[in-house]
């Protein structure tokens, strides 16, 4: 099976060639409008850099190193991740600075993450005492420093020890354990991200912001000043943002968006617009049989639906109304789709929809400027 | 980053190696019940024996040629695939007969199954006159022969002709092109698998086989014989198996079942129970920072839930309530999970799911017994 054309070592096959027109790419395949994904992480680079806070993109969005890069020749100080795993791919990848914001448990996991910070400056949330043993523990096996940081819950209901005295208490464990570096603290409101009314998520992150104050104010005075104040995402990233005391954001999906992205609304009732959707599935018309109706070629196994179905992009008519594993549904009330022809899709929900995929194919004026390997897709670990 | 334990040439992580206890694997990954599969796999292929009717079970389930092969070792004439690249990664893995149940309609990829034709048995199915063209031009092109079958819509308002002198316009297109072997007609009515009334269900199978029947009629009148008449599902194995028109089968999912599928009626009312769940996906406590709540580390990237949330596996009144792209939050009102505990969740939907993860980890008896790579993890083209 070596040698058929477009077939990579590995097996997994090329959507398409560097200099090939978008036409011709194999489809589904995750298409990047390298134009806007400019714009975005221009537009946020200097959000952060005039607000004097610094940024720290959320790699789980892309799994890319590429982009990872880009965002860090804009000015990033490194990128964030969600496992150890896809850590490792952005160090791989020439990323130096890691912040893994979330906890790692398996002991075997620790003592990779503790192996890695010999390789680029690492760090990681905490919100077990025991954990901060075991990390303390695997980091002095390594003779490796990790940066941690402690995570409060500030409304999410997710992991987090609660903001105040907790914080304080395993801030103080961190600081007593050999091989740590008690690095600041971890605010992330993720329930708040996806919030439609302005108010109502506004109100989310000042809420927010007032725990995270008082945490940083009994910090300062048991002596442990955070370094690192860290939060946001691309829902919030304005509020965070216009506030002091917050100094890193994590944002994400903002090099991309997505459908539901595009559903939240801004101060004044407009869409959410600082950011434009970059990330297209693009997709093929594969059946074509009756009136009204026409089938894609993108389906479960090509983008999540999580958070909805996705949009269709500039083809006013049609949509897409159903999703089984590998077909999607589209309604075409006036036809206007022929066998053949190709579509792209905006995902309902980015990060999940890249995991799917192994490549990233950049695009400018029509052709495939770049491929770009999903490096860190299924790095669950 | 080379020679780390568990990390492969890829730099894909094994979740664990052969002989190790299951509670030592790193998690989230797919734990397969060896035992259950087998019985799963023996059941179907008895009862498909007993009732006369070949069984070709559908790869895209589990996109592994290691149970393809276990498959066929049982009777299974060859397996179902959905995408081309996905027959091939079969092909690759040994199996010899493979059935694209599915349109190819892209040049690139109609090449690519030419190719393959050359390598092992292989079909297709058409539901359009110019594509019926451009398969016979490039099975000439690569001096193969392709079996083809004409799909029929018999209620599933996806892909397919209309059933009756439609097919039979297109069955007479596929005897007169060069390179097609016309092979027969695939009637697969998807959108009544997961219908949780019996009755329903048994309505619209019902309709779907009267629509094959009489497309059957009218080809033999036409002189072309459909050697293959193929469809059915997990859902529906036992209507369109006990039904003379249908001669072969394509069950999936009943090798691994789903939270979703347990979720049908049989005729008396009980819970569908021909098939055991034998896939889970393990997961382990991250975060348990309060009381009645507890934080495990699958999210949206480690299961897909599209047909609706996992069930816990084993573990009464614990509930998985929410997921995010990395986190799923357990209901833990008795406080029965600690930091670190491991549990099993059966995946609301198998075929998305298998489709997140790189590997198969086959246990018996507590420990692993095998790893079985998911060849065709992301084979979407």
């Amino acid at each position: 099976m070596t040698g058929r054309p477009g077939i990579t070592e590995s097996g997994r096959t090329r959507p398409g060639d560097i200099g090939m027109p978008v036409g011709a790419l194999l489809t589904p395949c995750l298409i990047v409008d390298l134009d806007v994904l400019e714009r975005n992480i221009a537009y946020l680079a200097r959000h952060a850099a005039e607000r004097g806070v610094r940024l720290r993109p959320h790699a789980k969005t892309h799994k890319s190193p590429d982009i990872a890069m880009l965002q860090m020749a804009h000015g990033a100080v490194g990128v964030c991740c969600q496992k150890v795993s896809e850590a490792e791919a952005m160090v791989r990848g020439g990323v130096n600075n890691v912040l893994v914001s979330n906890q790692v448990v398996q002991p075997r996991m620790i003592d990779r993450l503790a192996a890695l910070a010999r390789e680029a400056r690492v760090g990681v949330c905490v919100d077990d005492a025991g954990n901060v043993d075991a990390l303390s523990a695997a980091a002095s096996r390594a003779g490796s420093e990790i940066d941690v940081l402690v995570e409060i819950d500030v409304g999410a209901g997710r992991c987090g020890v609660q903001p105040g005295a907790q914080a304080v208490h395993l801030a103080q464990r961190v600081a007593g354990a050999p091989g740590l570096r008690f690095a600041g603290i971890q605010a992330y409101q993720g329930s708040a991200q996806h919030v439609r009314e302005y108010a109502r998520r506004k109100a989310l992150i000042d809420a927010a912001i007032r725990e995270t104050e008082r945490t940083v104010q009994q910090l300062n005075e048991a002596g442990l000043a955070p370094g690192v104040i860290t939060g946001s995402g691309t829902g919030t990233y304005d509020l965070e943002g216009a506030h002091t005391v917050f100094n890193e954001l994590q944002c994400g999906s903002y090099v991309f968006m997505d459908a539901d992205y595009q559903r939240i609304e801004t101060e004044d009732h407009r869409p959410f617009d600082a950011f434009d959707n970059s990330l297209f599935l693009y997709t093929t018309v594969m059946s074509k049989t009756r009136a009204g109706r026409a089938v894609c070629d993108a389906g479960l196994k090509a983008h999540s639906v999580d958070s909805g179905l996705p949009a269709v992009h500039a083809l006013p008519g049609v949509r897409y109304i159903q999703a089984s594993d590998e077909h999607g549904v589209l309604e075409d009330p006036d036809d206007v789709l022929r066998l053949g022809d190709q579509l792209r899709l905006i995902p309902g929900h980015c990060d999940p929809t890249v995991n799917l995929h192994d490549w990233l194919v950049g695009i400018r004026n029509g052709h495939v400027e770049c491929l770009w390997p999903v490096a860190a897709r299924g790095a669950v670990f």
